[in-house]
């Protein structure tokens, strides 16, 4: 499953077998059963989490105690609070495995160390990062242009992976919306 | 003034003063005045900018025909579409020019040759961009928790230099709040 993670890599830059193993002495494997924390806001964030295999959800929680979502993270991508881990700060954001998960879990130090070791993989990052910034400019526009009724259906219409995995409640948290309201929208669409 | 942007970039890295020049050799340099379009909805995205003088906003026109404002540029920022941008693909959004701008702007090639001829760069942009997106997700929760007034008093109170300097109305487009939402709070917290 970890050869995945250099299928990953070698889409943006060229790493051989054994640079690839030594890269991963860096990180630690997490074979994690479904609803683990991870991440718990008020912690110090000292890991960036690459996802192998399964599903997490990064939230905090509101004034009224909900949790509310937002990133999620399928299989080949990054997840942490950035801000908090570059800075080692304490976060604001908890970040929980939905399904069982096996993550690659990496600290700043070593993540600092592996780059200086092989300097090609900030090319790799530069990439992901420049991605995952992009998407987050566009989700602003469809959270200031889209009605609720729009944002839901765009995203099941665009993410179908996403719609098909993670349970409903979840998506209503991530879009903002509250899990009645999602129940109803679906109702008025198949009536 | 271009020396600022060296400064920057030695924020992150050691890049010498003639590895500079022919750095800055990839880059267009634009003198705009106040209100110059430098990106229009529905055109290919074709350069990143980085901003050395002014400000900017990137913004998208909703079915209303209102401006909705997603991000702004002050001095020492990089701004554009990044998913259209690597995709060479067309924009939803505009740039355009807030105050008198002097801004540095490159090609998508042009930015993969400088890459390629100093790799050490991967290595400022991976930062800048970590930076951006850990700044987006922190956006996100505001957008998700706070009240209209909060989200407002917050952003005035945390970014004062954009509050300085940014007009009202484009202040209130990138909260989601009209210009007399913000007109009404203001007068409230002075009464």
């Amino acid at each position: 499953m970890k050869g995945q993670f250099l299928q990953h890599i070698n889409q943006y830059i060229s790493l051989d077998k054994n640079d690839f193993l030594e890269v991963l002495s860096y990180f630690d494997v997490l074979d994690l059963p479904k609803k683990t924390l991870i991440l718990e806001e008020g912690q110090v964030c000292r890991f960036n989490y690459f996802v192998l295999k399964g599903c997490l959800n990064m939230y905090f929680t509101d004034e009224k105690g909900s949790k509310r979502t937002v990133q999620f993270a399928l299989e080949n991508w990054w997840i942490t609070d950035y801000l908090a881990f570059q800075n080692k700060a304490v976060t604001d954001f908890s970040i929980q495995t939905i399904e069982d998960c096996q993550i690659l879990a990496i600290t700043q130090e070593n993540q600092n160390s592996v780059l200086s070791q092989f300097p090609q993989l900030e090319k790799y990052f530069r990439a992901v990062y420049q991605t995952a910034y992009g998407a987050s400019l566009k989700r602003m526009k469809f959270l200031y242009d889209f009605s609720k009724e729009e944002m839901y259906f765009h995203f099941i219409t665009e993410f179908p992976a996403f719609a098909q995995r993670i349970p409903q409640y979840l998506i209503a948290s991530f879009l903002g919306l509250t899990p009645e309201y999602v129940s109803e929208i679906r109702k008025k669409k198949r009536s």
